[in-house]
């Protein structure tokens, strides 16, 4: 489905629409979370606050300009809709996102602030997502898929070359699942550039949708979604998805909503970072002990975005 | 009164305790704020949130164990106050923090946290010092003045030499300034290392201590101070940092309140940094064009300490 060349190609594309994001030492702690030595990559710093910003300057990026002409549409509350809105910005046509009926206000505004036409409509994302596919079969848009897309997932890889150069000697990469492009697009690239490397996956523990699909060996739907990290709530991920998770990623492990709001806490204070809870997640696995690595492993955390969580 | 290689030694000092924080270009920009290649120093991802850690650190590692024995005391209810208490819990000794009854809650727990015992006393901070100094006296404890001490400046100067290694051809280099601290001491490490280097402090209007005292040609005690941002508000610098920054300091812009406030903001919206005001204020007379360079000019900013001030 998608191979090495297909991230480096991306890589390529996207430099001049994306941050390189620093990789800071997690040291000088007053409360450490791990043995390890522990360094935070912060896509947080990316524009619209998260990696999505590289998927999605990618899809738009390798979408054929009349197809771009009808403008651009998602179903996305979270980041990865401002990170459309911002693609479709940059080429200068039109965004209708659709969100579901739970966002918050803020996340409106900041949408409008990107110049998206926002749509607010449906109960839960597939419900949603429904009405995305069907305005964009109605009006010539092009569609934005989450995760479900090759393009998108190899911008969302590109987070792993840099993390690589930055870490030459990393053993362990820890990334959160929202819908699984973000862990495919870096499993397939650690895999390729540096087999010995382990990747691991953190999902809530109220929507483990890769790991219970990985159990069962096939995807799965999951019966209810009981996490409140929307950023992390996908009830059923697309069998692409699943089969670069299964092939390329070492290990899905699970924590709490709360877990991860302690996480965010940690994270300002110690660090200064105002991570959102998927953001926290790879620092919730550590502070749980969910995860434990002996001193002198490597492991590099993606701080996948930016949110107000901890501070609120 | 202070020297390059106080601030040399001061780094290899403190380096245990302190991160190399990271350097990131202001690019990719939905709003950008100047014609120069901008980038930001993220000192608000250090220990305690700020820049003050460093010089806490290295006042704390230059002072005789003998003195450390009493406690240490300071009057900061600002960032200099956070890593001050932290310095004492390395140490294993007790911190007092003297503060004035403006403080908030939420810094009077974050002091806790640190483990300091916090007194509230004063409605100024000049009022609130007279008591940590007699604290200090009466109980043996070593005092440490947020700014006024070559150990302290010599700590914050090591910011300085990081920078300059991280933009070897940097043109002009912006400081939010409160007491001088900070500008004094990156002023002398960029005038020894790279004297064509400019150096530009940032005070508020309501605020500003150092730039009446180069006009007059002396240390002036501002009639009143009206700006809200407390980690920028000093009524009177002392006289070695006074010399310090006429002899080494290029200019003294000023920025309101409210363009630090707006400031804040942009950093929260465009580059996920959740600064604090004085964090601010370098873009803020970016923003407001009270500083402008052409293109191609390269600027290193500092964001100086980490706040919520954007997302309240």
């Amino acid at each position: 489905m998608i191979q090495l060349a297909d991230i480096q190609a991306a890589a390529g594309r996207i430099a001049p629409y994306i941050r390189r994001t620093p990789n800071i030492r997690a040291e000088a702690l007053a409360e450490p979370v791990t043995a390890a030595d522990l360094s935070l990559k912060l896509e947080c710093l990316q524009p619209t606050g998260s990696f999505k910003a590289r998927g999605a300057s990618n899809k738009l990026l390798t979408t054929p300009k009349e197809e771009l002409a009808g403008g651009v549409v998602t179903a996305s509350g979270g980041n990865h809709g401002l990170a459309t809105a911002r693609a479709a910005k940059l080429a200068g046509v039109p965004a209708t996102i659709f969100v579901p009926k739970s966002i918050t206000p803020a996340k409106v505004d900041k949408l409008k602030r990107w110049g998206a036409t926002v749509e607010i409509i449906g109960d839960i994302w597939n419900e949603t997502n429904l009405h995305a596919l069907a305005f964009a079969k109605e009006n010539g848009a092009a569609y934005f898929h989450p995760f479900a897309d090759r393009n998108v997932i190899a911008g969302q890889g590109t987070t792993a070359l840099e993390l690589l150069e930055e870490i030459p000697d990393v053993d362990t990469v820890l990334v959160a699942i929202g819908g699984g492009g973000l862990i495919s697009g870096m499993g397939v690239a650690i895999k390729a550039l540096k087999p010995s490397v382990r990747i691991i996956g953190i999902e809530p523990e109220g929507s483990p949708t890769l790991k219970a699909s990985l159990d069962a060996g096939r995807v799965v739907r999951l019966p209810a979604v009981t996490s409140r990290v929307a950023t992390m709530s996908c009830a059923e991920t697309d069998p692409g998805v699943f089969e670069l998770v299964r092939d390329h990623v070492d290990d899905i492990v699970l924590v709490s909503d709360e877990a991860m709001l302690e996480a965010s806490r940690w994270l300002w204070f110690e660090m200064g970072i105002a991570a959102d809870l998927s953001g926290a997640a790879a620092i919730a696995a550590l502070r749980e002990k969910v995860l434990t690595f002996p001193a002198g492993h490597k492991v590099g955390a993606l701080v996948c975005g930016a949110g107000p969580d901890a501070l609120v």
